[in-house]
């Protein structure tokens, strides 16, 4: 649990074949209200073609000095990496030093897909740390677990965040199920365990846990296609559930989706609030544990009732206008008038 | 799979603010038949308020001495620790040097909660074991898996019981699940991939394998509270399809439900016997794999039949009250003539 | 992923109590089309009675030399060997020696059950490489994941296949559920975190990942018997969900079916062949993610494309008359025409 705010990671193609190259960059930086991401992710990597690369660089170049300082969330560029590849570990290395170098200012950090056993996350690391130390820039890093490699180090990858720049471990799926050979039969591998797994080793190291994309954007029944809004919001709860602080987004839809579902709802908060008051009322009455509403309370319950308070209460600091559209005035103020 | 039994794992709090404040402990400690548990633990943790620990502590030197003696189970304190705070540690290891002095021929070992990585788990043992060396007492110890970094250390610290007084690993899912952030959405996380681990790494070290509390004890429906008696079950046959020894209850009807539930039902019990005579029958003739009532069975197969014969045997020879009441005569007399 | 051809581990006891006691093995090494396994699995171990053993390594003796040339698929036989028995140990090293030395030429490895944590395996390597080396044979070895130690250490022992002999990790659930104590209520524990952990570890070193056994060959409703097809298609789909690379098989139907659902279905081929087609076309305008029928298709979700297209090709290459009867002409020439 950390209360760090990265609901929506959402990936953006940093230049596209379009008239405005920008196009998808420059809707994630202006996105308003729930559709702004926490994190927007400008993408350097499998979102844009080889050869608009120098391009994407140029896009985000261009934009962030202008936009990025009203852009109300962190701003983390995905470069190019791959465990398997010296030539594209170059690229990405040239890519973070001029990121760091010409906007190393507006940018939170940086997003290294690829990445293998614990000694590639180390030298992704390193190339990190040097492009900020040149740049005098404050820039942390993320990984994409998405190779069995990486899989199979996790526990020592995410050991190494705490004491280095690792800020964030997120889950790329498609990847990941083409290394490992799974298939889609009725349904796709949910990847449960992983899913377990990543959010103990983040909690364990104060990390952040992000969820992987949900690629099935539209769905066609009878003729018509339409947003796949339940596909996605089943995907987002799934993760919610485990406590992964966050869904990857691939489109503004998707974004307005997952910063919700990653909010308590009114029901979740008014449980949360009532409890917490009634066990600090039996508390003073020598109580160490005691049944509210048929459930058992005692410290660690309480626990898990001020996360959601917690959760509520950083998205009330950052964003006020989601809390006050979500929840109705009376029972805001009880949450922000608990100790 | 290990035949000591441990099918329950109740605990009470050992000081309530009632007339009687060992109310709970005296009934856990003088139960009869199904309700009995296999281990009761005397709760000085979060069952028990700041303000009652000492109260608690008399409670138990008080009760056991007396009691203990006739209780057919084994009898595990719940002492204070946590990994992230010292003070609380101190309290804790107080705690297990008075009660290893005190009541150290009453008790079977103690239960921490909270601890953290490896070198934690390898504190609280050296607490452990000075206290019993100095108490010339013979007691062991369990810890609670409830932090992430417990988790992540789960193949250590469970190696690590090979060689003390480590003797169980037990699951604590309120406090785990608010360290990770997890979040009931529909239902809540089953941590499937933790109670699998748990289970392995408990049986690749002898140590037992218990699962973590069912705090909903009631439900409400139509105006009307009533006792969870479907929840809890399905909490505990999950538990027992992988392989944990024991279930964590919080109420007498929970260790009622246990203590049935982790024994093999008569069905269970016949299938076992009628496969395991069919087997050594057929075995007689030369045949290494045979197919009984068309399932392939082999020596990998009758283990299983043989594990569903251990337990009830266990059972058998120290509540043969319950055996008898569950199995008729004759196929009891066939399970006790197996070799 | 991997393209070496392992759909199914049909194990075929070396001898049973019948006028010709190499029936099974000698109905395995001449089976035809999709009924042929891809392994074939001669056994030495469980599925052979104790006072057999020495019939059934003369019936493999008989056997490959004659009928080995000819089989389309590898040959594997089971020795016996278990961590917690140095008697059995040493047979298994016999049985070894023995199979270098007299159809070392005709087998492609053995399978070593039962093993323990690394060490142990590194035993089996040893055992294996010194026969391997004194009979001047090229034999690799499997092992059957079946102990809770070896799952405890599952990562070490598939990354010692990085520079050994070893080739494939098996899964042996019916060893593994009596180890762990697990039970059938409602249905058996189905090992989803092992089977994550397999598929991962063995992508991860370049190994093969082979699941387990299904024992209920049949079933019985209403009086009448018959082949359980719907419960053992059921298994098959969860683990090549996950990216096994294989199932074992019991029985001829079994082997039928497996090497079936391991063959990409002629929906996923068509699929998989237009969206290849359609990236490709994509790219070509400069798009590096693109929206194809509802779901975004970039670099990696090509690679799962990719493997569909590559395992096809594959059993094309080995079993031609099975994809001409699963494809029809017009789909396999696409295919088979995608650079």
């Amino acid at each position: 649990m950390t209360t760090r705010l990265c609901r929506t990671f959402q990936t953006a193609p940093a230049a596209v074949p379009r008239d405005d190259s920008a196009k998808y960059l420059r809707s994630g930086i202006t996105a308003e209200g729930f559709s702004a991401p926490d994190w927007l992710v400008p993408d350097l990597e499998d979102g844009t073609a080889p050869e608009m690369k120098s391009e994407a660089l140029e896009n985000i170049q261009e934009l962030l000095p202008e936009r990025a300082p009203d852009f109300p969330g962190e701003i983390w560029p995905r470069v190019e990496w791959s465990y398997d590849s010296e030539a594209i570990r170059e690229r990405g290395i040239d890519q973070i030093e001029t990121l760091a170098e010409t906007v190393g200012d507006h940018i939170n950090g940086v997003v290294v897909p690829k990445v293998g056993r614990l000694e590639d996350v180390q030298a992704a690391e390193s190339a990190v740390a040097a492009a900020a130390r040149a740049a005098d820039a404050d820039i942390e890093f993320a990984v994409i677990i998405e190779s069995a490699r990486a899989r199979s180090d996790l526990r020592e990858i995410a050991l190494s965040g705490r004491e280095s720049l690792l800020t964030a471990l997120v889950f790329g799926p498609v990847d990941y199920t083409a290394e490992l050979g799974g298939r889609e039969i009725g349904q796709r591998p949910t990847w449960s365990g992983l899913h377990e797994a990543l959010s103990n080793e983040a909690s364990a190291n104060d990390l952040l846990a992000i969820g992987g994309p949900f690629d099935r954007l539209f769905r066609e029944r009878a003729g018509v296609t339409f947003y796949n809004g339940d596909g996605y919001a089943d995907h987002v709860e799934r993760e919610a559930q485990v406590g992964l602080d966050g869904s990857w987004s691939l489109h503004p839809n998707q974004t307005a989706q997952a910063n919700r579902i990653h909010l308590p709802t009114a029901d979740e908060l008014r449980t949360a609030v009532k409890k917490i008051e009634a066990f600090v009322e039996a508390k003073d009455t020598g109580t160490g544990a005691v049944a509210i509403d048929g459930q058992m309370v005692d410290e660690a319950t309480l626990k898990n009732f001020e996360n959601t308070v917690e959760t509520v209460r950083t998205v009330h600091d950052a964003h006020e206008e989601q809390t006050k559209e979500r929840y109705e005035g009376v029972l805001l103020d009880r949450t922000l008038a608990l100790e």
